[in-house]
């Protein structure tokens, strides 16, 4: 982030993972069922505490769509003299993630307690100063997702920063970024070892390649010319052109190209025929005249 | 994100709070600059192992121009039998997150064994299936993050994403989030509270006003125009028009929109031309052969 000269007052933004991890969600109204969703997007299984009369219909959705994903604890999560006084005890040291979605801001906070004091992850809607993260819109194209955070400063907001990002992108995005994972692996399998002298080597190859090749020549790969690539590129320490090994499937995404600026010319186009019928127009009126 | 049908297989993007937090980096060398970097955004106390022979020209720069937010701890981080042996004893608990950027892998997987068992989140480089959270590509403009994660299948990749999506933004995004967020502050003051009806009323307005504004309307706020927005809009439950708030200031954005409006159309304009000239050459023609 050199390019990005503001230091401090930000958040770290980082990718949590969450796959074969526990997540208890404390909570099944609006918020509740905001927090579902952005979880469904991971593999983590979701425990959703909240009494049946107080979910909301998208909450009782995902239940219903996702019964393998999320198990629902039909039960109020309280407290008296600071002991947890739920039918079924909730142990929290058993989750991996806490995320409150509650109105009540006094059992909000009491939860956030259990959890900070044994250091389990956890967010508190609505009060920012005891979450340990905040959520933000979010953009997903297969392995590529995009975050957008406003540090707390309009959630609303974001939406409309959210639609601008999303027109910035052309939809191959997600499929070049599979191929080169696959991509990567193939090489990993030519090249094995982690870190050291070959993970160098293999990072330095793929900077090159991805220095020379655009997103849409990625998306371009299969199995194939994938083999093609490392044949000719990475056993010579080489990284050919694109041409040379999507050439091909490429012609396709030229036409494409050309189409595209075709339709991006008319309008163009549309005024050099009015131009030619205001010269008409003009050319009658004065015979017209004469 | 009920409009991002991808479920599963994913990461949870999600802003960490590091305010007044520690987090240590292991290894001073290329990849540790690189986390340095992504720190200094945050509020973090970073703590630096590294023995000084093993910095990067980037961390002793770090270390020169941030000495009140970088501490230098020059020694190597080394176990015996599970036991560290480093110089001055690192109690890996007193910290908030730990990030490893070493090139012995056997020694970031010791230092991670440590983390896991007191729940201290933790980022081994070059070891994906060590990790509690992924770095991904980033963007800021003031309180605006945006970040590219693309789950580990090419880091490499992330930059040219990163591209399109800088490409999309305005520039003026930043100001209009730092705007909205003193608006909300002052919103506060005016009817304070947690949660409840209060915050949802505070919520509905917040959210109409960010139907109706443009980022670009948002940006061009000041002290004024926000206290008679409040005035004006939430005093009565509604939503001013931008020209009525600021109108003044409008016209000059306005008069932008109007420019690059204009300057959009100009090969429409030429292409207009164009079409005059070709009818004339065809007329003079026609002329010439009666």
């Amino acid at each position: 982030m050199a390019e990005n000269k503001t230091v401090g007052g930000g958040s770290l933004l980082i990718a949590w993972q969450l796959k074969g991890k526990k997540v208890l969600i404390v909570g099944g109204g609006e918020v509740g069922a905001q927090r579902i969703d952005s979880l469904l997007t991971t593999d983590a299984h979701i425990d959703l505490v909240s009494p049946s009369a107080g979910l909301h219909p998208r909450s009782k959705g995902f239940l219903e769509k996702y019964p393998s994903r999320i198990t629902h604890i039909d039960q109020e999560f309280a407290f008296i003299d600071g002991r947890q006084t739920t039918t079924a005890f909730i142990d929290v040291g058993t989750y991996d993630m806490v995320l409150t979605a509650l109105d009540d801001n006094a059992l909000s906070r009491q939860i956030v307690e259990v959890c900070r004091a044994i250091r389990v992850p956890v967010n508190a809607a609505d009060i920012p100063e005891l979450c340990d993260f905040y959520f933000g819109g979010q953009v997903r194209d297969g392995p590529l997702q995009i975050m957008i955070s406003t540090n707390g400063n309009g959630p609303r907001i974001a939406a409309l920063i959210k639609d601008r990002v999303k027109n910035a992108l052309t939809g191959k995005e997600g499929d070049a970024l599979t191929k080169v994972g696959i991509l990567r692996t193939k090489l990993k399998e030519r090249a094995p070892g982690v870190g050291g002298d070959v993970g160098r080597r293999r990072m330095r190859w793929m900077s090159k390649l991805c220095e020379q090749w655009s997103l849409e020549d990625f998306a371009l790969l299969n199995e194939e010319a994938m083999d093609q690539l490392l044949d000719e590129g990475w056993e010579h320490n080489a990284v050919p052109l694109p041409v040379q090994v999507v050439g091909k499937r490429k012609i396709g995404g030229i036409l494409e190209a050309i189409t595209t600026d075709w339709v991006r010319s008319l309008p163009s186009f549309t005024s050099f025929l009015a131009g030619i019928g205001f010269a008409h127009i003009v050319f009658r009126l004065y015979q017209a005249r004469k």
